[in-house]
């Protein structure tokens, strides 16, 4: 099989590994919005007149067939292929003959994979958002079971006013709703479509329709002009992985608030034997792994997001490509915070507090001792504030 | 001058640097809104007869003399204030004896210095996004002057497509749109009230009332429950960080293409003298420093972002002193930010391409001969990309 | 299949694939370490009367023979072996029953995958510091075919002081000569055996004998104590990745000077067609990929760096299973900089400057022409400079 | 005053700060090493009879009476100087007329500044070694104070196997004695005498004589050719970075085991007075900020390593000015690391381990207990685990 592009000249093997890279597997999860966003594009430019009728029915047909053909696992893009773009006008042209080599007329493969890439994104922004509400609940369920349940409430790690199970979780549920809500709004850099910028100049003398491909794809505008669609390129995927990196971090956070709960010392909390894994040479034990990797991750949030950020920067403008090593980071990230909460929600769902084990210690009260002298005898708070600490002082 | 959490203990003056830091001066910019947040925090007290009529007016008064006299360089916070926030409780007993001990009732220095942080959050963003919008119209007004200049459109480096100067230029300013509003949108996680949440666990026994404070100084909602305030610490801040990224690095990459249209090879803009610098050993040089310092700062900007998320990531819940370190890097992110802005626009304004400099390669009109190709004769796009090919293959 | 610490309770699927994750299949590259270091820590404990002659004999002989059959692809690692260090000891038991289980007295799943991983370093960076000496002679090869050739030398990206393309090759190959001598310098914090440490605690009641494991696996030095074992975690790991982030930058400006060369505007070398690729709707262009993707991959190395860095982070001593998370930088770090020192030594073999292009601006010698003013008449270099840059300014 | 490369242009104030930054701030700490350099350079040139002998005197006995001067604090470098090497140029012209104008030659501010930056390296590098050492020491002190106490040994925050406070201090001091070596290791980049390399192109026509500069200050080699001095920016200074940051992740991961330690629930140790402070509205708390600053400060030091790494990723060979802006981080990670041994040390001196309060689990033992099943019966370890594991699963 030949490469598109292939001029002849022989390609050294060595160098198709390096350029094409992982990038034929990570594009296997576009390949059904590939041909969405083909079909879309071969509509409008029937529409258009670029392309009969029939002609536009032989693609879609055999578009959705691949597509279907895909789903059920019967074909993968190869190294051979070099990308999901190119693999899918080989095998419409195999299917088609001359008829696939009218579908890339006006189009690129930067704004072909670009298309497909948001759509993605937009799909998958949804299950994030969902996952994260899912936890929010489950935290809500917690609170409901157990809310009255009394906890320190700790500043500096050290025990300082008084708390509740209901308080903790409901904490955590608020800031996974405020992660929810930044998911959603990094939707907006998405939600442009890049379909007709072509290699980034658009089509000279081609009478494309792009605000006719945005409607089709449910785009909410058309990005504009076509130069702006390549300087993007990083920033719609940054934003994903910054709030991914922001919820990841608050797993994070609540896993260390388990894991320190957890430990024999505070004893206040039992995480059920399914998400406890043992040790090879210390029969009793029963590690926390799951909360450890979920404390883990947010590290790898982290760097997915520095390294899409460092990827484009200082890039002169125009495709590089460079930008095509996005992908990795991009789905890593997404992916282990799918898993992650996927995971964080079973888990917490079996957490059980243990009253019984939570000692609270009475100087928690000290500040509400002070607002009561405060409104009991009208001093000031810093002059109660100073009785309370005499009192504490004098105790050991 | 003791402390307001003195104990009596004799405290190491090495202890004090090392745990007060540079917090004290970082806190200057924080003096006024400490001030209006004080008051409204005061005015709320006075309101719920936690404070008379006759308290609130002397508070009020001697916090808004205390701020003008600081915004005429009257006092300083020093290291022996420790922060603003006892800063302020000081001088106002100082001048009011007894009632200076009043105005810390129901509130903590952890929810004071998040009010103030925030109410500067929101104006600082506002700035930001005025900067961003500047440069944009910068850039129109540039294509509006040379916007008909006819500059190759490179991908891969390379010249590739008919491009002019109102495409290059307004693919940036369309990225400076977008990032004006990543800037807007990045005020959710700020424009949240924390007050009232004190030490992370509201204030038992005294009847506060958030959302007076919250009408008062216009926040969007009150941040709720109490323990989601200090979870959310360093969110909010790599969000303004976050935009400031974003926004610096499409800011080096228009440096990036500046320096390189300003290579003698190139040669396709001239840069006043104003914004060159020259060489100590070199007599010949201009050099183009400001865009250098341009595209430099992105790296500034990231490591900002970096530093905020790693501050705060896998800490247990509750206030911890090391979310006090997220002021160094959100302020260094910031000033900046603003800076380049400034200069950025002042030196695009000054910017202009030499049309006689520029040379554009022929066959830049090859995909525009595939598509008329195309359109002249129906065949399929992918036959008259190997026709076109052909051709240029030819030439040498 | 049953786990090693298998309790009876029923596992949950997907918390088996959220911590054992990846893992499995990164194992794979070490197995034939993990052997060599099981047979190691056999024989000590054959040497230490744990294990009889006969034992060891059947263990060794097994472990031999799973590692020449993993060589010949007859087994994987499994998601249900959970990791490596499993597998070996389930494979070894079903070959020789009982005594399979003799194996892992005195060792832990820790130190036995440190191990593992240790030798597995030790090898990869002579093999890194190998490749960056192989593109440094490229290098030198290069400017004994073209060093004569004249180049511009650049400051600010402009035209500065006059230099040679053995100065700009040399310049490269010296930095990389230096990257080889910090990647052998890494070599000390992964030279230290870690074996017998087993959890983190040592082997209490059991006479191993450490120094005997260090001899037999060639480490430079056992790792004492025991508790620094774990504290150790990822600081050897983010040195390697320090040194393959310096190497891959090293790379990245070398690949960045190779695409500004590459240009039209530039014009100073040609790339041969097997290292460029082609556009799929450009039929002219030959587009740089192979050196767009060595700058791009700095950015990978500089997050895999992140990454390891921002996962041990913090932690409490002890081993803690976020440790685990860090094979997967590591190794992709380490893999990507092994395929980029391959192609860039073969690219750059190809490389070819074209004199006939190279303009050099006259102004580049003003500073050589002072230094003879100077030495001419005397004067101070400031003087010297004055009069020279008067010179060039009465030019346009 | 004039700037040394001042062209009689009007410069724009805000350009001016822009590109000097503060730059000139941060050249304070370089300037007793620039006079050193400056010395040495002057002597050369006399050596190489480009300088006479009446002039180099006045030369070097005005650079030691500018050095005095500003030790003592009598002069400053100013915004208006742009720079350190631009102050101390103009300073020696006011004093001594033409011949303060002799003592750029050969040289550039490039190779002037970076000499006296690596100067200042080497020592700061000794400093931070012997700081690591300190805290090393002081470990050990506590270990030989209350070495037996007995501790539990944690994996997975559960406690494990039995440890002691000889083997808590014992690995933290190991790691940081190999902090101590990594530092010194650091100094091999630092080592190389660029002084001569001018702005990165040597100085052509004068007979200078690195190597007479090498050895006049100490340098271990003279950094060569002249192009790599340029391309080594910023990876001295990374290499100095990577190794604060590996520094100050073990003071945090020391300072978070203090943190887990001195909870209430656990309550191993006791902090003296001394380094804790108290709440402005819990007068009851003794918090431990000195550790969640040390702790928070791997952040600090983590960010600087990125922020240099990021600066010079990707730019094109030969001097730009980005380069000047790694002072700012690279001061930054050393002084807070610097800041941060010195209280380390302090406080570690002061932490008591309190034995009446430590906890043991009986399962600590466990794995002690089946190697001891092993020595008796001789049956394989796995039979032996799942012995002493039934045993320990009965218990509740």
């Amino acid at each position: 099989m030949t490469r598109l592009w292939d001029k002849g000249a022989p390609l050294d093997e060595r160098v198709l590994e390096f350029t094409a890279g992982e990038d034929y597997a990570l594009d296997e999860r576009l390949v059904a919005y590939d041909v969405r966003a083909s079909i879309a594009h071969a509509g409008m430019l029937r529409d258009q007149n670029l392309l009969t009728a029939a002609d536009f029915e032989a693609l879609r047909s055999a578009l959705e067939a691949l597509a279907d053909a895909h789903a059920r696992g019967e074909w993968r893009i190869t190294l051979a292929d070099e990308d999901g773009q190119s693999a899918l006008e080989q095998r419409l042209t195999e299917r088609l003959g001359a008829v696939g080599g009218r579908i890339h007329l006006g189009r690129s493969r930067n704004d072909q994979v670009l298309t497909a890439l948001r759509l993605y994104l937009k799909d998958v922004l949804g299950e994030l958002e969902a996952g994260a509400l899912r936890v929010a609940a489950t935290l809500d369920a917690l609170a409901a079971r157990q809310g009255n349940v009394a906890l320190p409430g700790y500043t500096h790690m050290q025990q300082a006013m008084p708390s509740s199970v209901t308080l903790w979780a409901g904490g955590f549920a608020a800031e996974l709703r405020d992660d929810a809500e930044g998911l959603r709004s990094a939707r907006r850099r998405v939600d442009k479509n890049p379909l007709g910028s072509a290699a980034g100049y658009g089509a000279p003398g081609l009478p494309l329709d792009r605000e006719a491909t945005s409607r089709a794809l449910g785009f909410a505008s058309t990005h504009q002009p076509v130069t702006a669609v390549q300087l993007a390129r990083g920033k719609a995927e940054s934003g994903v992985l910054f709030e991914c990196t922001l919820l990841m971090q608050d797993l994070g956070r609540l896993a260390a608030d388990v894991l320190l709960f957890y430990t024999q010392e505070f004893a206040f909390i039992e995480i059920p034997d399914a998400f406890t894994t043992g040790s090879s040479i210390m029969p009793q034990k029963r590690n926390p792994d799951v909360f450890e990797l979920l404390r883990g991750r947010s590290a790898v949030a982290l760097a997915a997001l520095a390294e899409a950020l460092a990827l484009y920067a200082k890039l002169p403008s125009g495709y590089q490509r460079d930008l095509q090593l996005l992908k990795a980071p991009l789905f890593r990230g997404i992916d282990q915070a799918l898993q992650s909460l996927d995971i964080a929600a079973a888990a917490l769902a079996a957490l059980v507090f243990r009253p019984e084990r939570i000692r609270l210690d009475p100087a928690l009260h000290a500040a509400e001792e002070a607002y009561a002298l405060v409104l009991r005898e009208g001093i000031p708070f810093r002059d109660a504030y100073r009785r309370i600490a005499e009192r504490y002082k004098k105790q050991p």
